[in-house]
C-alpha cells in the first residue's frame, strides 16, 4: 500500500549536507585602483594571488573548494565562491578577503550563505561515492559559471510545502529528467539555504557554453516544478578568471 | 461545550512580555580600520571591549543579556543580540555603541527591535520558573547564532488572523511538536515586533550544530503553520564571538 | 429605509482636516559630532535645542505642535512630530532644522507628510469641542511613541474600496471598541495621507507603557479591519527626549 | 448594432499626445550649500534663477512650459516639472539643470519621464481648442502641486486590459464626473508613460488649497476604476516657489 | 492530427541565440567633470571617443555593434548598448570602460546581461537571411532608444510556462500582428536573458518618433499576451548621441 507508506513518510525530504558555501560579487573601483602607484598595485595583486594560491592549494588538496569569475553587467566584476568544512572557515575566508590591500577598491554588492545539499531523491546513502563527490566536490574549471537563489512557493494551489510528498517526487523526478538532458555540457550544484539566508536554496551552474544556461533555465521554466513553484532570485553569469585573465583585469 | 467556550474567546492570545531586545548587524569597514595606528586600533578595540564587559557583567548578574556573533555572508559582520529591562535602556547601549570610537568603522546594515514574548498557549502562570526562564533569558554561548522576522500571511484563504483559534491552536500545537524534536540541539527564542518593528515576530536560534538550523526550517516550513501562513524576512546566521575571536577579527 | 438611504449616501467618508503633519527619521552621525571642537558641539546642541524651544513655544500656546523621540534600533536616532496649520509651515519647520550646524550630523532616513483626519464614523460636528481637540492636538509628553503608516488593501475579495458602506461602519465600530479598550493607557492620533505621501494613513500612538503598542496592534490584527483589510507600512518606536535626555544624547 | 460596432473598435483607445515632460524631485544639502562663501552662493543662485527665468520666458510664450515647488518631507526639496516641444529639449534641460553651480548641492531623488495625453474619452478632434490647450498647456501657478505615477492593474478578475472596451468607457465616464466635480478648485494633468518609463500614467495636480488633493484622491478610491484597478506608485505634494520664496529656501 | 502532433513537441519552444548584449545606464557627475582643468576634460573626452570610435569601427565591419544614446531623466545620463560575439568580449568591454578617465564621472545605475535571440515562431532556418540578420544585427541610427526588460507570468489562472504550446502559438501570432503594424516606424530587437539576469528578456525598441515607442507599448498592453502574462521592468528612453550631441552633453 504506498499510499499508506506515503502517509507515514515525514513530509520534509532527507538531505545530507557537505561543505559550507559563499557566493559573492564585488565591484571593482578601477578609478581607485588606478589612482595607486604601480608599485601599491603590484603590492596588492600579489597579495590578492596568494590569497587565491592559497585556496587553489587546499582545493588541490581537496579539503575544501573555490571558483573566482569575472561576472557581468554593471552588478558586480568579481563572483567568488567558497566552500569550506565548517561556516567559521567561510568566515575566515571572508574575513581575510576584506583585510587585503585590494579590498580597498572592492565593493561588496550581494552575498549567499548556505551548505552544499543532497537529497534522498537521489536514492544513494551517504557514503556512496557519487554522494560524497557531490557533498564535498571539487569545482571545475569551466569557462561560465551562473548563480541564482531559488525558493518554492507557498501559494493558494501552487503551495509546494502543502503538496503531497508523492506528488512532489513525481514532480521532481520530471525536473530531474530534463537535468539529466544537459549533464555533458553542465554541471549542476545544489546549495541549501534554510535558516542561513533569505531563499531556500541556491543554484550554480557551470559550463564551457554559456548558451546552455539560458537553454536549461528557459526549458525548465516549462517544468511543472518551476512554472508552478519556482520563485528565482537574481542571476549573476561569469566568466573564468585564471592567473592571466585575472592580471588583466587588474591590468 | 469546548466551542461555545471558544467563541467566548479572545481571539488574540494573551502574552506574557519580558525584556526588551535589538537585533542589530553592522559592517566592519577593514581598510579603514587598518589605516589607523596601532596605538588607535589598540584603544578602539580596549574601549570596546570594555562596552561588551560591561553587558557580560549585567549578563552573568542577570540584569539583562546580549550575544556577539560573527555575521556570515555580506550583510554584515558583526551581529549583536541586546536584552534590556527597558526600551530606554535598549536605546542608551545602542546610542554607547554609537560612541565608542570603534563605531567609525562600523556601519549599521539591519535592526531588529521586538520584545521576549511567551505566549498562553505554553499554558504557564507568568510567576511559573519556566515561564520567567522564558522572559528573562540568560542567552547561551553556543557556537552558532540565526535571526529572522517572520509574521503571518493575512490573504484570502491564508489568513492566520481570520482563523479560528481552536483552529489556530490546533496547528500551533503541531508546530510545537516538530521543535520539541530539536529542544536537545536547538535553543529557540521568540521576540514579539507588533508596533514596534516591520514584522510580528522575531526568531532567535543558537546551537553547537549550525546544519541544524537548515534542518528545523526546511522541516517547519512543510508544517501549515509556515507552510500555508509563515511569511519570512531575511536570515542571518554567525559564528560566536569570544575575546579570542573577537581579537582575532580585528587583528 | 436604511438601505435605500445607504445608497444614497457618497461612499467616501466625510472626513474633516486639521494641523498639516510631517513626521521623520533622522540618523545621528556620532562619529562626525564627536570630531566637531567641545565649543562648536555646544553651539549647535544651543542652536538645535532653540529650534526646539520655539516649538515648544508655539506649541504651549496651541498654535502648532510638535514631539521628539529618540528612535530605537538603526533605523534612525530622532523621531520628530511637526504639526503646523498649513503646508508651507510644515516645509518652513523642515528647512529651518536642514539649515542648523546639528543638521550636518543628521541624515533623513523616513519621512510621512499628511493631514490630521477625523472621520464622520466619529458623529459629532465639525464644531465640536471633541472634533476640535483632535483636529488641533496638544502632542501629550508621554514616554513612548509609536508611529506606522497603513493603507486598505483592494484585492478580489478583500477590496476594503469596494465593499458596501455600512458594512465599512460596521466594521470601524467594532474596531473602535478595541481602540477604546486601550484609551487610557494609549493616546492615539490619525493622519491622513491620501494625494500627500505613499500610504492613505498615518498612525500615531502614545503611551506612558510601550508594551500597550503590542498589545493594541496585535489585538487589532484579528479584527476584521486589520486582518482581511489592513495593509502596514514601516514601523517606528521612540523614547521621549526632552531637555535633559537630549542633552545626555548629544553629550 | 453598438456591441458589433464595438468588437470591431480597437481595444486601446486613441491618444493625442503634446508635449514631452520630466518630473524630478532633488534633495538640497544646505550643509555644503551653507559651506560656500556669500559670493559663491549669490553667483549658484543668480545662475539657477537665470535657468528658471529662461524657462519662464519660454513659458510665457507658450513655446514651452515648467512649474518649481518647494517639495514636502524628506524625499526631496525641490519638485520641478519640464514641459517641452522634444524628448532632446526635455534631457537639454535636466542637462543644463545638472551643470549649473547650484547642482552640487543637489541630488537627484526621483523622476518620471512621459508626454502629455489627452485620450478620445473626451470625444474632441484634435484641433478643438479644449484639446490644444490640454496638449500644450500653459501650468498654473496655484499654490500647491501634487504628483504621483498609476497604471492599471492586470491580475486575474481585476485585469483592466482583459475589460471590455465600452465597459471601460462607462468606468471612466463615471470616474470623470468625480473629476467634474473638483474642476473649480483642481486643475488636472495627464501624461501618459508606456514605454517612456515604468508607470503607465502620471497625473499631476495643482490647487490653491492643499486639501482638496486629498479629498479628490480619497473620493476617487472608491471609484470601480481605482478601487479595482487603480495602482499608485509615490506621492510628491509641494509649496510654490516665486522668486521670493527661493531667494528663502537658500537664504 | 495535430493536437497528437502537439503533444510531441516540446514545451520549450526552439531558440537561436546571436551575439552577446549588455545594456546600461551611467549617470554622469557633471560637478566633478566640471572641476577638472580644460585639458583633463579634453584628454578624457579624447579617450572615450576613441573607445566608442574602435566600437564604431568593428560594427561598420559588422563584427560586432552597439548604440549610444542620452538618457532621459534621473535614472542616468547614459544608455550605452554593447553586441559582442562572446560574453568575454562583452565583459572586456565594460572593463575597458571602466578604466577609462571618464569614468571617474560615471556611476553605473542598471544593467542587463543577454543574448540575441530568435525563436522558431518565425518559422524560419537558422541559416536564412532574415534569421541572420536579426542573430547579428547592425544596430540602426535611429534618433530614440528604448529598453525595458520583461518576464511572463507564473500565476495561478495567468501561467504562461503551464499554457498548452498550441494556445501560446495563437497568441504570440496575434502579438506579432500588432508589432507588424509598426515595423515601418519602429525596430525592435530581442533578447534573450533566462540564465544571464534577472528577467527573461529584454526588448529594445528602435525609432525616428519616439511617441511610437508609447504607442506599441500602450495597444500591446490591451493584447492577451501583455495583459495577461507579461510583467515588465524599468523602461528606459533616450535620444541618440552622435559625435556632435556627445561632445555638447560634455561640454
Amino acid at each position: 500500500m504506498p499510499g499508506a507508506a506515503n502517509e507515514e513518510q515525514p513530509k520534509a525530504v532527507l538531505t545530507y549536507e557537505g561543505w559550507f558555501s559563499l557566493h559573492a560579487t564585488y565591484r571593482i573601483n578601477f578609478q581607485m585602483w588606478q589612482s595607486w602607484t604601480v608599485t601599491e598595485r603590484k603590492a596588492a595583486l600579489l597579495e590578492f594571488k596568494r590569497f587565491i594560491a592559497d585556496l587553489e592549494k587546499e582545493h588541490e588538496a581537496h579539503k575544501s573548494s573555490y571558483a573566482l569569475y569575472n561576472a557581468s553587467g554593471e552588478k558586480g566584476d568579481l563572483l567568488l565562491w567558497i566552500l569550506q568544512p565548517t561556516l567559521e572557515e567561510v568566515n575566515a575566508v571572508k574575513t581575510r578577503l576584506h583585510k587585503l590591500k585590494i579590498a580597498a577598491v572592492l565593493e561588496a554588492t550581494s552575498s549567499f550563505v548556505s551548505v552544499i545539499e543532497v537529497s534522498n531523491y537521489m536514492q544513494f546513502d551517504i557514503n556512496h561515492p557519487r554522494v560524497q563527490e557531490r557533498l564535498y566536490p571539487k569545482i571545475p574549471r569551466l569557462r561560465y559559471m551562473c548563480f541564482y537563489p531559488m525558493s518554492k512557493k507557498r501559494e493558494q494551489g501552487d503551495n509546494w510545502f502543502m503538496t503531497d510528498r508523492a506528488e512532489r517526487g513525481r514532480m521532481m523526478r520530471s525536473h530531474g529528467q530534463i537535468g539529466r538532458k544537459y549533464e555533458d555540457v553542465i554541471k549542476e550544484f545544489t546549495t541549501g539555504a534554510c535558516g542561513l539566508d533569505d531563499w531556500e536554496w541556491g543554484i550554480t551552474l557551470m559550463s564551457d557554453d554559456v548558451v546552455q544556461f539560458k537553454k536549461i533555465v528557459y526549458e525548465m521554466r516549462f517544468d511543472e516544478v518551476s512554472a508552478r513553484f519556482g520563485l528565482f532570485g537574481s542571476f549573476t553569469v561569469g566568466t573564468l578568471l585564471d592567473d592571466q585573465s585575472l592580471t588583466a583585469l587588474f591590468a
